[in-house]
């Protein structure tokens, strides 16, 4: 079996959204299309009636109220009923149990799986494990993947900046502990993007950053030169290891964007980032709240996003 | 800015509702009137469809099981879907992380927000830092305001007394800790209440106690002479310093509701209790299941009356 | 009063779900007659507006994820809200303060109430205290009851071998310390089962087991032989005095159902089990995978069958 084939069924179509790895623009385009059909003209979001009946399990097998609500919330607008499970953070990612959790669930008549946990892979575990009625996405599985966190990622550039080919875009900071950032690559490279940079420390890069086939500066400065995106991650201390944790704010004085850094790119270039921001850590309070900077946006735009996943996994799972 | 200017807009219409101080007999009676069309004849809470689509987050930073649930069952009567985010105590009421964590509520499509703290002025600072498509409804902030508590009381008042010009009322117990006596004494000023009295041991009255405009007894008996409503209070010795809180019985026998205490009071003393009852503490068990005890229909306008906030909020902010 | 007539009305209908014991044939068949409605062909449940504007309220004083997902479930199946009040175990199982909780549940217009305790009577004691307008059903307490799950069991028995007069079963396990076992038990003697049978060690057998009128076995091979069905218990370790915990394996070389031990019962037992299973412990692995173990069915008939019981509730509350 290929890698990531697992969320693919028989006719290529999406099974299962457990990792951007695999994608296709089409498939990616067609979440992003479905996305703009669930706002009005306004830029509000519409109630509608697709999962009517259907009922939305919310693993969470590590704490997150930010990431748990909007699968609620998304959930919700389209009319499912949701199920918040907090497993404890010792239940193990794999095994008999978490088979024996997600049959009983569906058997309880659940249909969709959001699954975050901190272990890499425990997302594509109760893929292989869930009897053909089930879809599941991946919520965050440690340093693995995000998948719906780049999606609107892709749909906030695409709106605001349209073809992906002309685009420069750099991401800045701890590549290595963020799942956001793998997914985001991955993204990038499946839309052809124009360029694509990483900027941060070598302590916070992976080693085998080269073969993501992106160009590297440990330099803000050089990096930051002329591109037209800008994607921060948060600092992820709680996956540091002791040693890598920067000390005061070395971090914010080399990677933080402030005023003084942000001269270097494009004078409109967009600002982007996963929030939860830190304020003065990697980025300048007022930078956060300029025009430039749709961090808000973003968030109303993973609303969108969740519930095209959610409904065309849906569509799919029924056409099968 | 003038004290609680804040909860208009500049029609002078309700925009958030923070605490009665402000409020006119008009915008009381608003409430009260719309709450009462939320009642069928056999006195039972319609459902309704005037939130469908809309989401309340519930904003809990002190743990309040109960009162949560009656926004949750309100907001829920309204076909509003409802977000419960209990934020640990350590969170700080004001400050950039409680500014951008309402937002982000916001950019998830969240309308309403029902805030409760231990901290006066927590959901003020909400209020002022939302932006203008969100309303702000304080469910308790320290010891300043719980304004739909006072209102329930109104409503109920009014359903079984009438007008308010013609009441002699008397709120009893420990003011000095009380966000509910406030609130009440607030609305009832604004209603133009015949006469109010507090009484209360001089430990348990507010310093300022004579500027609110009120009669004050520390004499049960003498209080509650010829009184129409009694107001009764919690001892809340969960916000009271050691040297406060009243020794064995002690309160009992010179503050407690009982059969001796109520023979004072008018024949038909209505009595009114914010509940949960403390029994045998501030009232006798069998006053307080007596007919003139109409504690638990407190409760049921208090679905009705937090509907009608939720609803004129939502109408306000939709025409401004 | 007779035991359990608190659970009729004066016309002999079903008015709290508090216990198998004095229910008739009839009463079970209604409420399996019921849940059988709540199927699709396809063998799905279906969404239905029976109890559209109506409130459960989850009262859970003894944590259970998993039971109380599935009355959440089955209520939001029928279009009621849910609110779900996990209550601290040190409160009281009795007494003024539940009482009060309850009235309150009520005046803010909840109509269901599932209850959960580890004390015997819990739900007893809410249904002597609720007023008229509430139904009540015990979702589990102490060693006494579980009646839903019965029902359930009932239900799977029903579906999958018909006629309870023609049929052998035989229940396996931890029968002292086994809400479920009475429940079943009691269910059976109703529907007059052909031959009841319970297996077990005489320090996992109540001391009155003779008056159930079953026949006992203490071992397996004998207990088993020519059964149609065998209903497993989990062992109840969490109940167990020290002293009674089988040490090691020594219960499951004794009492696990194994490829050997089923030899014995009939070639096509259904195997039923509440779970959730412990692999190895009570049951070998692949048989609780085997075809005639029917341990997921019996959770989908579960969701079916709490919707039954709710949706009958209601309507004689109605009618009465």
């Amino acid at each position: 079996m290929q890698p990531h084939s697992l969320q693919f069924d028989n006719h290529g179509q999406l099974r299962h959204l457990l990792s951007i790895e695999g994608l296709s623009a089409n498939h990616i385009f067609a979440i992003l299309d479905k996305a703009e059909q669930f706002f009005t003209p306004a830029g509000d979001i519409i109630q509608t009636t697709d999962l009517h009946g259907k009922t939305l399990a919310n693993l969470f097998f590590e704490a997150s109220t930010r990431t748990r609500s909007t699968f609620e919330l998304a959930a919700k607008r389209l009319s499912a009923s949701v199920l918040n499970l907090n497993i404890s953070h010792s239940s193990t990612a794999k095994g008999e149990s978490l088979r024996d959790t997600v049959r009983n669930l569906q058997a309880m008549q659940c249909q969709l799986f959001v699954v975050r946990h901190s272990a890499s892979g425990a997302s594509h575990f109760v893929a292989e494990h869930i009897n053909p009625r089930g879809v599941v996405i991946n919520a965050g599985d440690g340093c693995h993947a995000h998948p719906t966190q780049a999606l609107l990622d892709m749909y906030t550039i695409r709106k605001h900046r349209g073809d992906f080919k002309k685009l420069s875009i750099a991401i800045i900071g701890d590549i290595l502990h963020s799942r956001v950032a793998r997914s985001q690559i991955h993204a990038l490279k499946a839309l052809q993007a124009g360029e694509i940079r990483v900027i941060g420390p070598k302590t916070l890069l992976p080693k085998e950053i080269k073969s993501f086939g992106v160009e590297v500066f440990h330099n803000l400065a050089e990096g930051l030169k002329n591109v037209d995106i800008i994607m921060m991650l948060r600092l992820q201390t709680e996956r540091m290891q002791n040693g890598l944790i920067p000390a005061g704010n070395a971090y914010y004085r080399q990677y933080g964007l402030t005023s003084e850094s942000l001269q270097l790119a494009n004078p409109n270039a967009l600002i982007i980032h996963p929030g939860p921001i830190n304020r003065g850590v990697e980025i300048q309070s007022d930078i956060a709240d300029s025009p430039n900077a749709v961090i808000l946006d973003q968030v109303t735009n993973g609303i969108a996003v969740r519930m095209a996943v959610m409904s065309l996994l849906m569509e799919n799972n029924k056409r099968a």
